[in-house]
C-alpha cells in the first residue's frame, strides 16, 4: 500500500488562516516537503512551524532564485523522486504550499509528475486573494463584475491589454514591476482607486491607497482595483 | 465598549475547511448572522451547524430569492439595524459568509452599512475557486497566464468580450445560462479543455468534462476553463 501525496494549501501568512483539515493533516503526517529558497527560510515551512510534529522528515525543494520566472525542471524530477520514494514505502506526503495549491502555485510541477502514480489530494487554502481583500477592507467585485487576475511580470502592453476591459483587478507578482504597473493603472482611470498590499495578514503587512505605496515593493505584493459596484 | 462585527468566511462547503481563526471566533460567538433563502435551510449556517454555540443567538438574513441579481436593499437596511443593536449592546457578531467574505459576497452589503459605526474584522475563507480547482484536480493558472472571473449571467457578447483574451477562465453561477456560456466557450476553441463543477467540497458533488456536464446545472456551479501552460 503506497501512501498518499496531498497539497496542502497552508495560506497567506497567518498560521490562524490554515484550514482545520490542513491542521489535521499536518498535526498526524510524519514526511512534510516544501518550497525554499537557496538561503534563508522556507515561508511556507514557518507558516506552520508549530505544527510540523516532532521528528517528522523534511524534504525542502530548493529553487534557486535565479530561476523564478521558469520552474527549475530538473528540481522538481529530484523532488518528485525523494517524494515518490516515501509514498512506495507506505508514507504519507504533505507538500506545503504557500495561498492555495493551484492558485499559481508551483505544487502542479510536483502534481504533474506524481498524481497519476499515487493517490493524491488537493486540499485548498486561503489565497493571497482573500487575504489581500480582507486586510485592505475592500470588497474586490460585487454582482456582474469581471475580475482579471494578472502578473505584473507580463509586458507593458500584455498588462494593458488585459487591464483594459476588466472591471476589478488584482495585480501580483509585482517586485520590481511597480513603476510599470502604476504607469498602466494611471493610463487607465483605475489607478486612483487603487489599493496596495505586502504581507497581507503578517505582523509586517503594509496597506496604502497606490499612490502612498514605498518605492521597492517586495515580489510577493499585490495591486487591488476594486469594480465600481464593490468599492465602499 | 461596543462589539466587533466580524465578516467570517466560512469556506466552500465542507466544514473542514473552515479557518483555524474562524473556528475559534465561531466557538466563542454570542450573536450570529447568515443569509437565508426565504424557504428552506440557509447554505452557510449549514456548513458550521457543529460549531455554533448553543444558547447563541441567531440573525437570518432573508433575502427574497426573485431579487437575486439586485441586492434587496432594505432587507440589508433591517439586517444592519439589528446587528447594531447587537454591537452596541457591547456583544461580538459573526456573520458567516459562504467562500470568502469579499468574493462576489453578500458581506459588503452589511460592511458598506456598519464598518464605519463599528470595529470590524474580515476573516478570509477559502473561495469556491480554489474548492473547485482542488476537486477538479486542475492547476488553473501557471507562470505569466492572466485569469478571467466571470459571472455566467452577463449578456452574451460581454461574456464573450471578457473570454477572448483570457488565458484561464472561472465562469461563475452557471444555472440557467449553461447553454449560452456553453456556445461561447465552442466559439472561443475554450470548450474542449473546459470543466464542469457542482458542490465542490460536498458529499453531492458533480465534476466532469463540460461535454458530460449536466444538462440542469444549479446557480452554485462552475466551469473552469485551464490555462494551457497550467492545463494537465
Amino acid at each position: 500500500m503506497s501512501g498518499t501525496l496531498y497539497g496542502l494549501g497552508v495560506g497567506p501568512g497567518d498560521p490562524e488562516l490554515l484550514t482545520l483539515k490542513a491542521h489535521r493533516l499536518l498535526c498526524a503526517v510524519g514526511v512534510v516537503a516544501y518550497p525554499a529558497p537557496d538561503s534563508g527560510e522556507s515561508f511556507a515551512r514557518a507558516i506552520v512551524a508549530d505544527y510540523i510534529p516532532e521528528g517528522a522528515r523534511e524534504i525542502p525543494i530548493v529553487i534557486p532564485m535565479r530561476v523564478e520566472r521558469f520552474p527549475a525542471q530538473d528540481v522538481y524530477d529530484a523532488a518528485a523522486e525523494t517524494i515518490a520514494a516515501a509514498l512506495e514505502a507506505g508514507e504519507d506526503v504533505v507538500v506545503l504550499c504557500e495561498g492555495d495549491p493551484f492558485f499559481y502555485g508551483s505544487f502542479m510541477y510536483l502534481f504533474s509528475r506524481l498524481a497519476e502514480r499515487f493517490p493524491t489530494e488537493i486540499v485548498p487554502g486561503v489565497s493571497s486573494l482573500g487575504a489581500v481583500t480582507a486586510v485592505a477592507r475592500q470588497p474586490l467585485i460585487a454582482r456582474e463584475e469581471v475580475l482579471t487576475v494578472v502578473p505584473a511580470t507580463l509586458e507593458e502592453a500584455e498588462l494593458e491589454k488585459h487591464l483594459r476591459d476588466a472591471n476589478a483587478a488584482a495585480i501580483m507578482k509585482i517586485g520590481r514591476h511597480f513603476e510599470r504597473t502604476r504607469a498602466v493603472l494611471e493610463r487607465l482611470g483605475m489607478a486612483e482607486r487603487a489599493v496596495f498590499v505586502s504581507h497581507a495578514s503578517l505582523p509586517q503587512q503594509v496597506v496604502c491607497p497606490l499612490a502612498e505605496a514605498p518605492e521597492k515593493a517586495p515580489y510577493f505584493s499585490m495591486i487591488l482595483v476594486p469594480g465600481r459596484d464593490a468599492h465602499v
